[in-house]
């Protein structure tokens, strides 16, 4: 199937490209299968996208998709499974698309620990997002690992919902109901989680860790036919496009300065915008 | 008066600036006596700024500035009259502020027709806005002159108010109501306006003459500080810092590749963040 713009993902930088792309009069297709709002659906309490005060991560993106469905881009629910970037050619679990451009906003994706049973323990125990999970653990007592601003926010957020919260880390931090743990995590027990166990052998009594040790961008699709920065991160021009002509990356996936929504917004916006006035 | 973030102007780009930097933790002090919203608050159908689906440029900036105080920035309706960038001294008709970095958010202005009368004519028959003036001239003919989609916009726009348009330009355009009319404008007649006269001494009966022949940066107050472009927009770097350490430059007033609200918005954020984090 023939069409002038594919985008893959539908966060905010993916939404952001369909409405610009379908306002320019282009055939906009977004695929949303494996990507439906991705990191930013989560957010919980949101107040830094400018014109919107108070709302939350799902009900932006819910307006941001109808926004870009009422401009006339076209939403299948399907998963990319390859990519050719030459030939502009995104192959499906359904169709296959041959793009006039392909706008990549795949986003990002929590760090894994890496651990033995970490996979199997998901919904079990382990998470990867407080604001998802922390609730389902009122009043037990949860540990969470991890570093940095978005760490200690997610302990401090954790803090007022569970009966205390193990927090693994090199931080310094205080909070009531904190406890500050310094070590490494060795190994998990219980399925569901009943122990995380750490390398000097003291064990933390936990139906629930949640996993927040940085982001890591989503690229097998086209890792090895765009240029990327030694994180993975794709690297682009100012318009968005990356090494391969035709082919944007936006968003989270994209190396910049500062991962925001509205930073993603405007990526998506510049790429559709470019894509729209290319000459094939 | 010291503050961490002075932000001269505020249109998106301001007001998004004011906003993440507030949020930081910094005082913030928005002078806003110049360049209350800018051209986006005389957007009078807005349906591209994602997440709002329909709204208009000054409920979209209304909403942005609420956003901007309740997170602590400080408005001011002060005009800056002079900017010494090395030292981030702004002097206004009112306060100095020594500022620990100057966001710079002044935003473009129509340009003028350069027409001996064409200012006194300012709101006597010359405007620069259709969405803001044209409903003024219901019934009556109108002129507009310019070329471009922005143009041909505001044609079909005054179409639809006024009792006939004569669209002065090279563009190709057809519409009801609308005569293309070739050639230069030489004078203006009367005041209020009563008459345009060609070149060639035509001569259109009008009472409005609109003017949209585009847009220039609004850079009076640093463009022999910083480095500009042959157009006189500022040029940054990716984090928006101009070429003077702590000065930065956000919204249309940048030398960028597409001027929407949504990327002035992320210029703002994007530099307010900066400015933030930044070692003095």
């Amino acid at each position: 199937m023939k069409c002038d713009i594919l985008i893959v993902g539908a966060g905010p930088a993916g939404l952001s490209a369909a409405l610009y792309g379908a306002r320019a009069n282009k055939s906009v297709i977004v695929l949303d299968g494996l990507f439906g709002g991705g990191e930013a659906g989560k957010i919980a309490k949101l107040h830094n996208y400018p014109g919107v005060k108070d709302t939350d991560g799902f009900s932006l993106l819910y307006s941001m998709q109808s926004q870009a469905k009422a401009a006339g881009a076209v939403f299948v629910n399907a998963y990319a499974k390859k990519i050719d970037c030459a030939s502009r050619t995104v192959y499906t679990d359904k169709e296959t698309y041959e793009a006039g451009s392909v706008i990549f906003a795949t986003g990002c994706a929590s760090q894994k620990l890496g651990i033995d049973g970490e996979k199997a323990l998901v919904g079990y125990g382990i998470s990867y997002c407080a604001t998802c999970d922390g609730a389902l653990f009122r009043s037990r007592p949860v540990a969470l690992v991890g570093t940095g601003k978005k760490a200690d926010s997610d302990v401090a957020y954790l803090a007022g919902i569970a009966s205390k919260v193990y927090y693994i880390t090199d931080s310094d931090y205080s909070g009531e109901n904190v406890e500050v743990v310094r070590g490494k995590i060795a190994a998990l027990e219980g399925k569901p989680l009943s122990k995380v166990i750490l390398g000097d052998g003291r064990e933390l009594e936990v139906p629930a860790l949640f996993v927040n040790i940085g982001y890591l961008p989503i690229t097998s699709l086209i890792d090895k036919q765009v240029t990327t920065d030694e994180k993975g991160y794709v690297i682009t021009d100012e318009n968005m496009m990356t090494s391969v002509d035709g082919v944007y990356a936006v968003g989270d996936v994209r190396k910049k300065t500062l991962r925001q929504i509205v930073t993603a917004c405007a990526d998506g916006a510049i790429a559709a915008e470019h894509a729209a006035r290319r000459k094939k």
